[in-house]
């Protein structure tokens, strides 16, 4: 993707060890470039929502511990360093995934080598996730297409919560990725981008990414995806997932699950995009199974944005001294998800649809 | 209600001719009283939500016009006070009744007795609200009770959406007022308080309200309701109305509809409480035929709320540049709506079950 005509990836090396990553805190007002240094600087960066979405965490974290490699790369360092980037953000599949990853590759080699390979590796899981990004938005594009052929004028309208954009992981995105590439291919469309309370990452996030690729969007609030489906304004959802489980289950930003209700109720297609390594095969129900991380209360009870003079500033938008409670994933079950994207095809929202797709699993 | 140890309506007349309404824009950071000189006064409290809530946009209009008539009591100026009045915020069906009301009792009679009348009519107004909610919240708290006695531990939870609380009302509120008469004979409830963006009457208002009263609430974004309900948490959700159709469909602030679908989808019951005056009997499909007030994007995509140094500030949250739609209402079908709590009893949502409470209408 680009910004300014240049092309970026949202996580890279530098020259010096250290790794570069954008800080998606200070978008969409400022562009700014964030330098990690150490383990505590990825595993903070991971904390804060520097770097957020299931990839882009995975490939943090992957960087994270190649940057403890580089000070001290024993046996201990490389336990304490899987520790304290795999307790950031429990719900994140991804995360952990990237971790025993680099655990596996790096604890049979000798220390003195572990530092360049660890480069390596976090490097290839970053250049695979843009690859698997690719292929999800070729998928998923042939869904818009479908679409775009069926309606006899106007764009196709895609509803999409959250950011599971380009910024969500290293390039591409996942539920942005077919809308990326049905852009470029000539299809027309125009994508409403939830605002994503509390955080607001689909008006900050979402909204510059195609803003900023020059796909048409309009921005709404949370609560508005029900009546424009109900009006027939909505011919597509696709989200993304931080984690779904092996019967299709799709674990995503809070408010997931109302935008799925509502698809159901007026026959709108809804799909959830990602990647392999965002399921997780040892789960069945997810409504059940997958924990839901509670998130701080000021989150909801204060906001942050731009002054008119130009400057960030939090205010305080809920009766003062009232409690707030802020749970930041929700489950959408399988049976209202009409298919999934993923790297290899569109899957059916259930184990038999998972694996055949991923045949290997049956196995397992 | 109280604020602070003393009683409060939401509006009345002042001794010098004036009107007094609390400020509703200031809450829940300032309490502060308007007064109302004019007829242009009140139709700017109106369109610019200083007052809101069908009730007391309806009470302010009465007033709007009894304003009107002290100062110039022809049958123009009763006519134009009308129409500037009647302009301001085209869903509020409550509105149009109450300008309807004081026209037809000011019209036949001669312009020097139309002030003095008009300001006792618009009290009646007032009057009849008060004692309407009341009637609303005895037989809503009946719902309550009932899941009070099924509950084997710890509170009702209850989860409403926007603001029907007294502050909407001339007293009591609607949606509330079930909560307020409950809590207030003893049985233990809490309040899941939707954020209800864009304008965050939920966070802002609802959540004030209960804080002075004393009544245990938890504010949320409005994302949330789903996923609170999908994990048994939400024992009953009771919303307002700015206009219900003769067969129940509900019109109410943007997202009701989401929260209405999860309702279903977990099996919690769904109501909407509401004065007769709110019913428009003269509409069948509400989606189909009820006109959606479309607000300004800046509603949106910006946000106001109090700084760390005590200032009102207003930031901009979205993606600058960034297109924004804001549709302000949406509508419930009746099929999702357990039950219409009105001043004379619970019905069923449909045709039949609002003409059982209101047999004068099936000769209408």
């Amino acid at each position: 993707m680009k910004i300014e005509g240049r092309h970026y990836r949202t996580i890279w090396p530098d020259r010096n060890g250290g790794v570069i990553v954008i800080d998606q805190t200070k978008l969409p007002f400022a562009f700014e470039l964030k330098r990690l240094e150490t383990t505590a600087d990825a595993a903070e960066a991971i904390r804060a929502m520097i770097v957020r979405g299931a990839p882009l965490i995975g490939a943090t974290a992957a960087y994270g511990v190649a940057l403890a490699m580089r000070t001290d790369a024993s046996d201990a360092n490389l336990d304490e360093s899987g520790r304290v980037l795999g307790a950031t953000r429990p719900t994140a599949v991804n995360l952990h995934w990237a971790l025993q990853r680099m655990a596996r590759v790096l604890r049979p080699i000798p220390p003195r080598d572990r530092a360049t390979r660890a480069f390596e590796e976090a490097a290839g899981i970053a250049d695979e996730d843009v690859e698997c990004c690719r292929a999800i938005g070729e998928h998923g594009a042939a869904i818009i297409r479908n679409l775009a052929k069926r309606k006899s004028g106007g764009p196709v309208n895609v509803l999409t919560h959250c950011n599971a954009g380009w910024l969500a992981t290293v390039d591409w995105g996942t539920a942005l990725a077919p809308i990326y590439v049905a852009h470029d291919s000539g299809v027309p469309l125009h994508v409403w981008v939830d605002e994503t309370r509390p955080r607001n990452q689909g008006a900050a996030l979402t909204a510059y990414e195609p803003g900023a690729h020059g796909v048409p969007h309009t921005v709404i609030v949370d609560n508005a995806g029900g009546h424009l489906m109900q009006h027939g304004k909505v011919e597509l959802c696709i989200v993304g997932s931080d984690r779904t489980t092996a019967a299709g289950d799709v674990a995503n930003k809070i408010g997931t699950y109302l935008k799925a209700l509502a698809a159901r109720d007026n026959g709108v297609p809804f799909y959830a995009a990602l990647p392999f390594s965002t399921i997780d095969w040892s789960l069945a129900d997810g409504v059940a199974e997958i924990p839901i991380e509670e998130r701080s209360s000021r989150e909801v009870t204060h906001m942050t944005g731009r002054t008119a003079a130009g400057a960030i500033e939090t205010v305080e938008i809920a009766a003062p001294g009232s409690p707030a409670a802020n749970p930041a994933f929700d489950v959408t079950p399988a049976r209202l998800v009409t298919g999934i994207i993923t790297e290899r095809g569109v899957a059916k929202a259930s184990r038999e649809g998972l694996l055949a797709l991923y045949p290997e699993r049956a196995a397992a």
